[in-house]
């Protein structure tokens, strides 16, 4: 059995707050970690905390700014590739819980080192190193809606690699390649809540693809790439 | 807290089983349903029961009379809109986990409709009516592997619209839409494994939107979809 525990209690993140002690403090609260926990952060969160927040009075140019490549456009809706290479809106430039009317959130610079960076003070807090993942909320082609994506991650691969293996009938698996850190930045938004103050969760009970993999790996390479 | 529960002991499932019935009994080994719980199903069981598999030496053949539209294709790979209005790969035709070598399983004819029936059928069996999703694994423009989503829904409305609410600031969110039939699915996924006989997963403690919605609702309406 899987369990996804909300972080709650967190106060409102400013700029250059301590971030990993705030959430472990919240960690203390839900009891502690466990061997093999994963905590998922809020982008949102980690880029208030590093910063990475600006006041703008011309959304667009903030959006073009960081997009290294505009992939389409129509009104005001830009889809744009991040200098990190992830495809999203307005090149994750966010203008929903920002600090101030007026402000917007930007995605931060590395949301890897990020993850590494709550990972490694947690680790030194608790004695047990937890997997993080930063997530964002990202739209897709054809499905409406967003689902939670993972940005960043510390202490996993991504991608749980299934080729090679067999299925149910023995039959050898072709090409099963599954993004685990976007079910599982997915499977954490579902106790999130874009509205209340819960920026992150604890998942226990999931065994992680081990290693030390990048966010960036979940990114489709050029040359795969049907959707330029 | 949210957990996420595996069902296990369910047999091969083949064409004219009761899916339901094996549900149950699965359900009822993992302590009987709750009021509220998130019933996921695997698209492969639900298409084996309904008879949804055949055996074909052409595969492509049998992808292209199932896809509606070709979106791109490349070599072998093809991205392909189904009957239903998903966009995916091979049309939903998958050979990995079909019943014999040669044989391929579809998507199944309506998928609202099988997760409405085994809705019922639990319902009558338990006292208290689960919400039920189908899912499978669909790859994702611009990001590598696959996540879950949702292709039938019963009992719930697919996308959480948060339109017109307040972030955490108290400014209105603007667009802020959330499918989450498809992060339950992707969260469901993380314990259904692609190789092991776990071919459902009940979610408990999740406030599904109500309602008595469709998973069509999903599919980006051919006017805002940039991506034709």
């Amino acid at each position: 059995m899987i369990r996804i525990i909300p972080l709650t209690g967190i106060p409102e993140v400013r700029a250059d707050d301590d971030l990993a002690g705030l959430l472990g403090d919240a960690v203390e609260r839900a009891g502690g970690l466990e061997e093999g926990d994963v905590l998922v952060v809020a982008q949102k969160v980690v880029s208030k905390a590093e910063g990475r927040v600006e006041e703008s009075d011309d959304v667009l140019e903030v959006i073009l700014r960081e997009a290294r490549s505009v992939r389409r456009r129509r009104g005001e809706l830009v889809i744009a590739e991040t200098e990190h290479g992830f495809v999203c809106a307005s090149a994750g430039v966010d203008r929903s819980n920002a600090p101030e009317e007026g402000w917007v959130v930007l995605l931060p610079r590395d949301p890897d080192a990020s993850a590494a960076r709550i990972r490694e003070a947690l680790a030194s807090r608790f004695g047990v190193a937890p997997t993080v993942i930063v997530s964002d909320s990202f739209g897709r082609a054809w499905r409406q809606g967003t689902t939670d994506v993972a940005i960043g991650v510390a202490g996993m691969q991504p991608l749980l690699d299934l080729r090679g293996t067999k299925d149910g009938r023995g039959r050898t698996l072709e090409s099963t390649v599954i993004a685990v850190a976007d079910e599982l930045a997915a499977a954490a938004e579902l106790v999130l809540g874009k509205a209340e103050r819960v920026p992150a969760a604890l998942i226990r009970g999931y065994s992680v693809p081990a290693g030390d993999g990048s966010a960036r790996e979940l990114v489709m390479p050029p040359e795969r790439d049907l959707f330029t």
